[in-house]
């Protein structure tokens, strides 16, 4: 065994596939192990790691540093990341902001206890996008801070128009309104109403015979989904759907805009174009990996957030590497 | 007195006066002394802060929890903060690039001895642009980044210009090449010249008399500044430099172009549009003092970089504020 840092993924959906893709890029660490709820036989795996039923987890503690914890938010990660972080250091990209909270309470409890280290809710927002709009507030104080979303495919959208009566399936695309977004960018600090911020484009395949208009007027009405929003619906065949709408693409911006002085303004914007949005957050769970398994050595236990993580803590270069990055 | 962080400025040019003016708008700071080697009756300063010659600063040892480093990094940075550092927690903007390990090494001695903290090299680059580098790296280890500045005025090169015989004053501004900047965006990873990522807008008052020509021609074939970009030169007025030219605008991009999976492409980008760069860069540093102060609490003593402070040590918000920040 070398001594690079051994990590697991529990659960294998498009986030696992992900991380196990991405891990071979970091020459510091090894994909030992998945954790699975499925029979490990029907797993197709792409590497060398071993598949392990998830209720013989617990027998791999002395031999995994850090496992990521790639089920959904709705019901798997508030359950299983405080399981595990009561056996491991845990890394997850809980994302369901209202209940963040008691997952960070739930989580802590446990890795306090197992002197453990998870870093909860990791990935681009929340994450990255968090970061960068608690940095730009330290900064500015007074700043106005918007974030925009897009272009980019919505899971939680498409499966909603998925539910909607005569539709076979679906793909919705959130897009940004450039001209609001170039309003930031100007320090114009506009008021932007829902509407004013992003529009809502879906991509339908209607089952045979099914009313169209209706289907159209279901969705464009859909409260919290899609009221809110100037939504347009075009009808398209299973062929087209597959060939031109089969990737994850996402993204976004976080901009900042506040004065300094006599009036000057100052804007800071983070943006992310993304080709596959599960492999990037993948990449960014990777890193925080890293950062979970150096808190832990070095007495940081509990619950932590991207807040609590030091750039140097992500990073695989030496303080001398470092240095010259300055 | 309240439990505000009090703040000393070490030196009172352009960032001092910057740091001066933003620290109002940090509720949990206070600036209590500013120490100048100018005579201190000469200061005409905005605030109640006490004017402090440099060499009493050893006297507000138990007042000041933090000395923000204002001076010149030519030479007053590399000498002042080893010595502030024996006495202060400190934060500077160190950012002669060659140096950095040597400041390192010079002030990381003298704060280990005092069990102060000290945070070299922060501002925007160095400073925030070096995080989002080695963020972006951590992420995606085989990603390109590129560094873009500008639009905005660099000193150093209108230093430069001031230089030439002929030549009373002088502004010089930086642009990046816009092509190269989205070629970059877009995901191509071209391989650029130095001439092809920026070129160099100056605007010249000449003496009375002096050979424009001549001029034009030493500062376009200038070494290190100017040689190896394509450089306009445009003679104006002493009063146009004065109305058109006297801000101090700065800014800039760093894009990092990542591949994961099967050639999904991965685009981060961290933009700064500042109307007043010095204001900015205090501002920065202000949010840097507060980290000093707390790593300090937390005995992480000696020397540092924005690499080791986290999100969460910049921040004047609450653990529960910031959770809903996520």
């Amino acid at each position: 065994m070398n001594n690079n840092i051994k990590i697991a993924i529990c659960g294998y959906g498009n986030l696992g596939k992900g991380v196990e893709k991405a891990i071979a890029k970091n020459s510091d660490m090894d994909l030992v192990a998945i954790f699975t709820r499925r029979d490990p036989g029907e797993l197709c795996t792409e590497g060398t790691a071993a598949i392990v039923p998830i209720e013989e987890a617990e027998e791999w503690r002395a031999v995994v540093d850090v496992v990521i914890m790639c089920g959904g938010s709705a019901t798997d990660l508030p359950e299983q990341v405080p399981v595990f972080a009561s056996m491991f250091n845990t890394v997850d990209s809980f994302d369901t902001h209202a209940r963040i909270p008691e997952h960070f309470k739930n989580v802590d409890d446990a890795a306090r206890k197992s002197g453990k280290t998870s870093i909860i809710s990791v990935g681009w927002d929340p994450g990255l996008f968090s970061k960068n709009r608690l940095e730009i507030d330290s900064i500015l104080p007074d700043s106005n801070i918007y974030t925009f979303w897009g272009k980019g495919v919505s899971q939680g959208h498409s499966d909603a128009i998925r539910r909607v009566d005569g539709v076979k399936d679906a793909r919705q695309y959130t897009i940004p309104v450039e001209s609001a977004m170039q309003s930031v960018r100007n320090g114009e600090n506009p008021k932007l109403s829902t509407r004013e911020k992003h529009t809502r484009e879906c991509f339908v395949v209607a089952e045979k015979g099914a009313d169209e208009y209706k289907i159209t007027s279901n969705i464009v009405t859909m409260p919290n989904y899609f009221a809110d929003y100037d939504t347009t619906v075009h009808f398209i065949s299973e062929e087209e759907l597959k060939a031109e709408h089969s990737g994850i693409p996402h993204g976004g911006s976080v901009i900042g805009c506040g004065e300094t002085g006599e009036g000057n303004k100052q804007v800071v914007e983070y943006s992310l174009k993304l080709d596959s949005n599960p492999e990037f957050t993948s990449s960014v769970l990777i890193a925080y990996a890293r950062a979970a398994y150096r808190m832990n050595k070095a007495g940081q236990h509990g619950a932590k957030t991207v807040f609590d993580v030091s750039p140097a803590m992500l990073s695989n270069k030496t303080q001398e590497e470092m240095l010259k990055m300055l």
